[in-house]
Parts: C-alpha cells; sequence; structure tokens
C-alpha cells in the first residue's frame, strides 16, 4: 500500500523540525511538490537545506500549480475549485511517480493544521476512490508559536479563549467573545482598521529566518512603525509572510 | 548574566521535541522542577525520559508547587495568586541553585505559548527587579496540533476562524464568531452542553503517549463513547488530559 506523509517542517528554522519529522524524512522515496511559479526563491532553497540535512535518498517530483482566481470575491468557492484542480495534479504525481509499495511526502511549512490545503486535497483524492493510500501527519512548529516564542508571550490571558483569524475577516470587525486575537494571511494590514481599541501587538515576519523582524508595543504607537517596516521588507524581498497577535486587557462595549 | 530557557517538549511523546529543543537542552546546567504532588509518575518518567536521551551533564532542582485555592469560584484571582506564589519559590530557586554564569530551564508540555503559566511567572519575577537573568523561549508541538495530526484534519475551514478556548468556557455558551472550537483545560466534558449542535468532534486523550485515545464522529452519535471511554481511563489511570475539536459545518442562529 502506498504511504503518504505529510511533514510540518516549522515556521522557517531548519531547526524548528521535530525528531519525529527527521525520522519520517528519512523514510521518504519521494518528495511531491507543487511549483507555484513564485519569486519566493528562499523557500524553495531552506526547503532543499531541510532535505540535504535530513533525508536519504530521494526523487523530487515537481507538478505545476494551478492557477487560483483571485479577481473573483466568491473567496471560498475559489479556493474550493482551486483545491480540485490541485488534487488533479497531486493524484496525477501519486497515480505515476510513486510504486505501490513507496512512501510519499508533502512538507507543510509550519503546521499542517494551520490554513494549509495539503489535508484537504488528499481527502478530496481519496474520495473520489480511484487511487488508495495511508495518510500520516506529523505535526509541526507553528507560525503562531514561533510569533509567541520570539515575543516571549503566551497567546492566552489566564482562563481565556484564543482566536485565530485571516486578515480579511480582522478587517471585518473585531471578533467576538475574544480579546486575543492571532492573525494570519493578512495582506491588507487589517490591524490598521482597530487603531481604537485598546490593544497591544505583538507582529512578526519571515520568523525562523535570518530576516526575522519583530516589532511589540501599543497599537496605535507602533501601528504606523509596522506599516512602513512591512512595506519595505516587502519591496526589498518581493514577498512578505507576517503574523500577529493583538491583545487588548478588557472587552470594549 | 543568568539564562533561562523555556523548552517546549511536546505533548507527550519525546519524539516530538525538535532539533532546537535539543540543542537548547544540551546547554542546560539547571533544569528546575515544580513538584506538583500529585500522581502523575508517568508524566515524571517521561521527562527524565527526555532528559535522558537528549541533555548532558545537569542538575534537576526540585521545588515546591503552592496549592492551588479551587474552592475559589475567582477564577483569575486565585490563579493570578497562585502564579506569584510560584512566582516566589522560582525566584528562590533560580537565586540559590543558578551560577550568575549558568544556564537554568523550565520544560513545558506542548507550546509554552499555550496555557502555561511559566512565562508569566518568570515575568513576575523580573518586574520585582531583584534578579536578572535572559529568557529564551524554545516553541514546543502543542496537544492542539497533535490532535489535528492524529485525526488527520486541519483546525480550520477554509478562510474562516479557528477559537481556541477552556472547558468552563464552552460550558457557558458556543462562541460567537466561530464554527471551529478547539477545547482545553476541560474536566467537566463540557461538549456534553452542545449535543443540539450539528456538530463533528475530533477528541483525544493523552495524545503522543502509548495510551493515547482518539475518537471522531457526529458529536451526537459518539458524545456517549467519549463520556464512558474518559472516565474508565480516568478510573484505570487516576489522571487525564485530554482535548478537542469541536466543528460545525454551518452557524446556528
Ligand atoms: C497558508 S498559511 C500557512 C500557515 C502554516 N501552516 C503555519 O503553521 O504557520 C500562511 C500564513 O502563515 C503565516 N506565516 C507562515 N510562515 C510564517 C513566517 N515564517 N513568519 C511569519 N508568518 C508566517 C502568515 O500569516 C502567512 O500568511
Ligand atoms: C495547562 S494546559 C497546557 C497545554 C500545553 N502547553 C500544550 O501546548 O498542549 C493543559 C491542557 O492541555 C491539553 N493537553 C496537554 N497535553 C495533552 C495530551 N498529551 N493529550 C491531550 N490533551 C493534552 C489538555 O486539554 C489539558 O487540560
Amino acid at each position: 500500500m502506498r504511504e503518504i506523509i505529510v511533514i510540518g517542517i516549522g515556521a522557517g528554522d531548519p531547526e524548528q523540525v521535530t525528531m519525529q519529522a527527521v525520522s519520517a524524512l528519512r523514510r521518504v522515496d519521494v518528495f511531491f511538490v507543487l511549483d507555484k511559479g513564485e519569486v519566493k526563491q528562499e523557500l524553495v532553497d531552506l526547503r532543499s537545506e531541510i532535505l540535504r540535512r535530513y533525508a536519504k535518498d530521494h526523487r523530487v517530483v515537481v507538478g505545476k500549480d494551478p492557477e487560483r482566481d483571485r479577481g473573483t470575491p466568491a473567496y471560498v468557492e475559489a479556493v474550493d475549485d482551486w483545491r480540485r484542480r490541485r488534487a488533479d495534479v497531486c493524484a496525477d504525481l501519486i497515480a505515476t511517480e510513486l510504486g505501490t509499495d513507496q512512501v510519499g511526502a508533502f512538507l507543510v511549512w509550519g503546521d499542517p493544521s494551520l490554513y494549509d490545503s495539503t489535508l484537504a486535497i488528499l481527502d478530496d483524492i481519496q474520495a473520489r476512490g480511484e487511487l488508495s493510500f495511508e495518510v500520516e501527519v506529523i505535526p509541526g512548529i507553528s507560525s503562531v508559536s514561533t510569533l509567541a516564542a520570539r515575543h516571549r508571550v503566551g497567546l492566552n490571558q489566564v482562563g481565556r479563549p484564543i482566536h485565530i483569524t485571516t486578515g480579511r475577516r480582522l478587517a471585518a470587525g473585531w471578533p467576538t467573545d475574544a480579546d486575543d486575537v492571532v492573525v494570519m494571511l493578512d495582506a491588507q494590514t487589517a490591524f490598521t482598521e482597530h487603531l481604537d481599541q485598546d490593544a497591544t501587538i505583538y507582529w512578526g515576519a519571515y520568523l525562523g529566518t535570518a530576516d526575522e523582524l519583530l516589532v511589540s508595543g501599543p497599537l496605535r504607537e507602533v501601528a504606523p512603525e509596522i506599516e512602513k517596516l512591512r512595506a519595505e521588507a516587502r519591496e526589498r524581498k518581493g514577498w512578505i509572510m507576517d503574523t500577529y497577535l493583538l491583545r487588548r486587557s478588557e472587552a470594549k462595549a
């Protein structure tokens, strides 16, 4: 039976890989990569470095990542459609490149359970019933855990909840029932919509890499600095990945 | 300058330790442990196993964990008070047991950013201004990431938020603005308060250990099974640690 391992490889530092991930990496015959045709050469290099350090004899097979329709306002439908087309590509790669007694793997930045589509793609393929394989998941250190560690803060206040959401949603409003909000996938600096809140921000970009940026402080005071740093870094490198925690001490009516 | 490393050691499987944590463990002269005077001998053994595998020459110094007032309904105040008394104990241990050029460490189950008081205790001590040391935090694989990995699911639905909360809060009501709710610190099987919800539960106990238990399915259907398994396991072992994800596909009015 074919086996596919989905391996969380941490937020960007090869040292964030777990012992469990190292054992898994050593068992892999074929690594599957979807080529996004993007400029993030550094991420490609980082991934290669992880394979160089920890994997044994293996092949890397690259499929073409289908285009996602970013023009439509129907976000969920566009992502669903994209996932289906990615499933087509992956099913094809697995069927043609992975022997029936071999082990394949997908590497996932951070933790596979956080805003990543690999597991949904594999579910999709299995649901079609044409290709059978076992799936194992190795958890990884997420960008969220890395953010908290670098700022040396907890994500929650005593006995209180943590809300993890997207920039798109934060822009639409501060979530109800949560004073501690972690924001990912924010292309629009949505924190600037909440300068009326008495909040502290803990912001981090390129976490775990040599380019790591960290800023924290009262939201109103440091927001302009973050906007500036973020814009400059993005300009300089051509891309940015950032995450932040917004913490307010008391609920505002 | 004294250095204190707060090291996330994963949810229970020594293989969940990261390469970064291994390097950190190797640098530690003194490990500080607060003895909870509880029966979880297995957790003590697990921690010893991690030190045996990864640490070098070191001392383990044990302080007495002060009692927490579990009788009071003032949860936050009781925890705050408890933290202050733990800070007293830790400050004393650091001052008397750690040389000014040495490296001390606290090991934290899972990830130090999730419902753990070690960082708050160290902040407390530093705020007093009597003892100076540097703090470094090594993120760990949380029980939440482990839960998701073992069930091979993502924590979020496409573009949607994740709410992480406590059993106490879930019992008081399903959080607003979230269909995917992760529950920790639940001593009261709070999921049974929500059998009216059209939800799926992904439950896990003793994650990462040899006693791991996993159940998933429609909440209404599997709730009795989880209650039974949980009660039996708790009876048998004398303690339980469990976490779960509740997922509902559409918001209920
Ligand atoms: C598609 S999600 C994947 C998250 C990933 N699975 C994880 O566990 O971190 C991508 C988002 O994660 C966050 N992210 C991932 N890596 C990051 C890094 N190295 N530094 C800062 N944020 C990062 C950013 O918010 C980014 O928009
Ligand atoms: C004080 S919190 C600490 C959480 C920890 N820092 C983490 O990242 O997982 C303890 C709670 O975490 C969850 N937990 C910790 N370890 C677990 C395990 N091995 N299996 C299931 N749940 C666990 C349970 O909900 C438990 O009540």
